[in-house]
């Protein structure tokens, strides 16, 4: 544990003051257990606005679980899952979705981490067979694992080629409030209204202590959800303390400034040192994350003296990343000694 | 939603406040995620003074988690886990232990949730076959879904028995303070002492907001034990946050001073009560539950007025639970509605 | 090994020899594999004459392979399936049932291995709750693990109680014939026409090498189900060689006569025997085996001279089970050595 | 169906005439089930004999059974599966390996379908993370399914590479007669001798009607295997049949003939076309099978006239694959097509 300046990862940031003072709020006497409680009803409509869906909404504990209960509800296990190779349920989650909703990923090299319709194209026009797992899923990250973002348009137009066929869209909205600010938009544009089927939509990395919530933007694949999510070990018992986190952060626009906040960060950061001659990055800068292409030696003299990850270690690519809790003062100090580094 | 007292369930309750304290204190600034922080090490050597195992123990979300995953690092998909039919793992789970351990639950009857030497010799003597599951794990809970308790001898008993036949023994202890207090030992004496080898440590019923341990009393048996967690959907990325709280229990002794509470509470109604001539018990009063048998008509009337679960509504038995934020007036107004209904 | 008359079991006869010569003869040159052939055309034209459905029949190799496969297309995982708990998949499936569709099964007692509607009521009146397993299928077998058979009535009554509160009915036959036979009438009347949706139709015990039949009584049931048969390794290359051997068992009555066969060396050891009042059985004879209770030495004595279960050892029951290949002078030895051992 | 000349597959073959009368020679009045008789003893020995492994085997019914419960016996379900990106299991099981061992397929891109050490590096010297699955297992085709073979050196250096870090190695040999006919060796020396952990031996494709074996060359791994198998719905109840059958090909060396034939009809076809300036093939041709590279109109030609497969669309690859019941006289014809073809 080092004590340095950190822009390794969105959680590495605590939970935002307001949050905090939501959930001690929330402790106040008994309350029924696993949902059926008053602060759970009051998220679960804010949501609901925000993404212009008519319920369901469901609370779980982390963004696996939200991504992985999600799929479980649109697949049966003969299922493929299409996503990029870079994302995060095909990488980081250590194989919980295949294990979960026994169906295979269908992975997808991309240039930035974005599906495109064309990429679908190869599993649509495919002779579907016996042998092979058939694709009924497609599944986007917003913004992705790159650091990069869909447009509303983009996003429509994989939920049509998907639906053309009668597969299903499925976002992970782990950092959707970072590319609603980006985009400028209510989330409500990219998910409902664009045609995505379900949405992970997350709270942790947006200032909260932990929850994600799970939301079907159409209702009827929710059938029997409560108990997905129970098998699926993600029902909190005290519920009330993940839907008091997101009622603190619906209420007053505090998800939207939490993302701002740290898309601005990771802004200054970038127009401070993108002119730099000798810096590449490896994907498009966008959202709260940039991917440097740095030299060995500095990128070691930088992780003596901040916290951020090696990303790709072959190629010597980083992730810069900034939260919610990133300072001004920080972003200058790091300036400072990435232009010293290059 | 009624803002009735409520005897339905220690999670009803909200947080302690000290363990709120806590938490909110370990909102300092930023820190690495997935447990690499210092509250996690310092959380960790606390539990493992007191369950007097060496490393390694690992926090969940929930007490699901803790269990399934408990079991998953215990068996193969092919084997059996032998339990009380009452067990939390076979009734509330929703199937999750059979989903994602594979195995079958090979449930006993009990007269009062307690498995006994003897409740395994059916198992233990029965010749193996291909077409049959292969006994295990036993599994028990410590305080049982029936309110009772074991002695560390009977958990020794127990374990012996399962060793000698090359099985394992595993404790749901969800409620393992509120055994501890009522035995007035060491949870060491009945856990690591008595031949378990992996535990559920429940903190939410405890008086956490959430949070749970897998405690490995039997080393080897966490081999690869992250990777299982990940994979099981129960790694928090802000996982100073279930730390911080479970410091909080265990550094003044909060986890016994909040069992105790219970306890006293559930005894002071007991004791007011049970002396009613008209008044029968499903099973033996020994922790922070009570299981009274009312005929339908007491049980209607009280539920007018109070909160609390119907637990086998054909024998119109009733539980009656308190928790660390149960109120001396609000047994004593409850002692006096009950005395009215009988 | 031991070369002793064989009353153990209808999978110890050997295949009947017009089967072996289908399936000999059917190896005529090239054809295509995975089905494509038009020897499964004719078999599943002729399961489906006598099922009266209108397709889909999905060959499989074995009998638990059936089971599960057709379970996995009625169900979800958080689902529950209703068996009594003698039932085949309860018993003597290894979990496979369990693990392959995540369900978990909801055994219920019973006094004959039969189901009825009454049992049903607990499940059906159960208020449903996320924390439980929400019942979904009712398994049946047909005949049943106890030798007991279902008149066509008790079928309908049980789809009809399942289909009111959205259940399915599923059907275990891997003794189909041995129930139609007894039952005297079309195996139709007493599957398609009484309501149940899938149904295992068994062909190992009926005379063949190996294949059995999972057949869609409920067409839309079979979506996809090709890819769950792959999926659950239940796809035979070369398909013509299972196809080849249902159709001599349905071309001329084969089935029949086997089925016929079986029943009536039961029958002859039956009436046999059944006078004699030392002599109690511990379910009623309906089908092509018996269930005597013997005393533990006539159990031990009978044991050296003729090959057959021990089925409830605590009980001293024992399972006496004739097959196509049973003879009459087999079963009058057999008789014969009862008597002495009486 | 049509009832042309077909180079589609060794399933596509039938039974091999002395296969069939050994199956029908086991057809010998009653014997017990589930492989206690006598033809399983004497299979069990002359595989072990043939692969130098001191039991044990296990028949199962088809390939992807045999693999499938093969890498279960190796794995748990957060480990990974390192294949080729066109090996069997990844990409024709229909994600059975995934949905039976939960592990997932770590599919590597190769030149010809071998694995190399070198593409073993970037797993074995990647830093593990909880996030990641854990690789445990090496799986290779012996022939792959590019028609290529391994050296019994260059199995040896697989199996070095991953027992040096705690791995084992899997092989699925459902074309291990082909390969050993082509390198002109026992299958013990690629096998046992070569390090092989587990591996699945191919029956159907080398003249049987149905049956494969899994075979433990590190006994421990087959601990308890007997209830995997049952589990994963491959315990065959009439086993013999399928021992006599291995008995069949294994007592004359049939199994040498047999897959002799299909090299050398394959041989003999690709004499005949290799010189052909207007022919690629996209893999070298080591066994029975070409993967020649033609125009799509001659492809369309010759599959009027012909049956077999196109095994890449895009790239215009066609699958010739030639079986033990391949003639001289069908070899001739397509070779004369071909010419006229191209």
């Amino acid at each position: 544990m080092r004590d340095l300046p950190d822009f390794s990862s969105d959680n590495h940031a605590g939970a935002h003051p307001a949050v905090l003072d939501a959930l001690a709020a929330a402790n106040a006497g008994s309350t029924h257990a696993y949902g059926d409680d008053p602060w759970t009803t009051r998220a679960t409509r804010l949501i609901c606005d925000l993404l212009g869906c008519d319920r369901p909404v469901y609370f779980v504990y982390g963004g696996t679980g939200a991504n992985v209960l999600g799929l479980q509800a649109m697949t049966r296990p003969h299922h493929g899952i299409i996503c990029p190779e870079t994302a995060h349920i095909a990488v980081d989650e250590c194989g919980a979705p295949e294990r979960f909703t026994g169906c295979k990923l269908l992975t997808v090299p991309t240039p930035d981490g974005k599906l495109t319709v064309e990429m679908l194209d190869g599993f649509q026009q495919r002779e579907q067979s016996q042998h092979w797992t058939l694709p009924h899923v497609v599944s986007i990250s917003q913004q992705t694992e790159c650091g990069t973002i869909y447009t509303p348009a983009e996003v429509r137009a994989l939920a049509d080629a998907a639906h053309d066929v009668g597969w299903l869209l499925h976002m992970d909205g782990a950092r959707l409030a970072n590319a609603a600010v980006s985009l400028d938009c209510s989330p409500l544009t990219f998910t409902t209204d664009a045609g995505v089927d379900v949405v992970s939509v997350g709270g942790t990395k947006n200032g909260m202590v932990f929850g994600e919530a799970v939301v079907f933007c159409r209702a009827d694949l929710a059938d029997e959800f409560p108990n997905v999510r129970k098998q699926g070990m993600q029902l909190a018992s005290k519920m009330r303390f993940i839907a008091a986190q997101f009622e603190a952060l619906l209420t007053q626009g505090l998800w939207q400034e939490n993302a701002r906040k740290a898309n601005a960060m990771a802004q200054r950061l970038y127009e401070s040192i993108q002119a730099d001659p000798g810096l590449q990055f490896k994907w498009p800068f966008q959202g709260n994350a940039l991917f440097p292409i740095l030299s060995p030696e500095s990128l070691r003299s930088l992780q003596d003296q901040f916290v951020f990850e090696t990303w790709i270690p072959e190629e010597s690519v980083a992730r810069w990343m900034t939260s919610w809790a990133t300072t001004e003062a920080e972003v200058d100090g790091f300036v400072e000694a990435i232009r010293r580094a290059l």
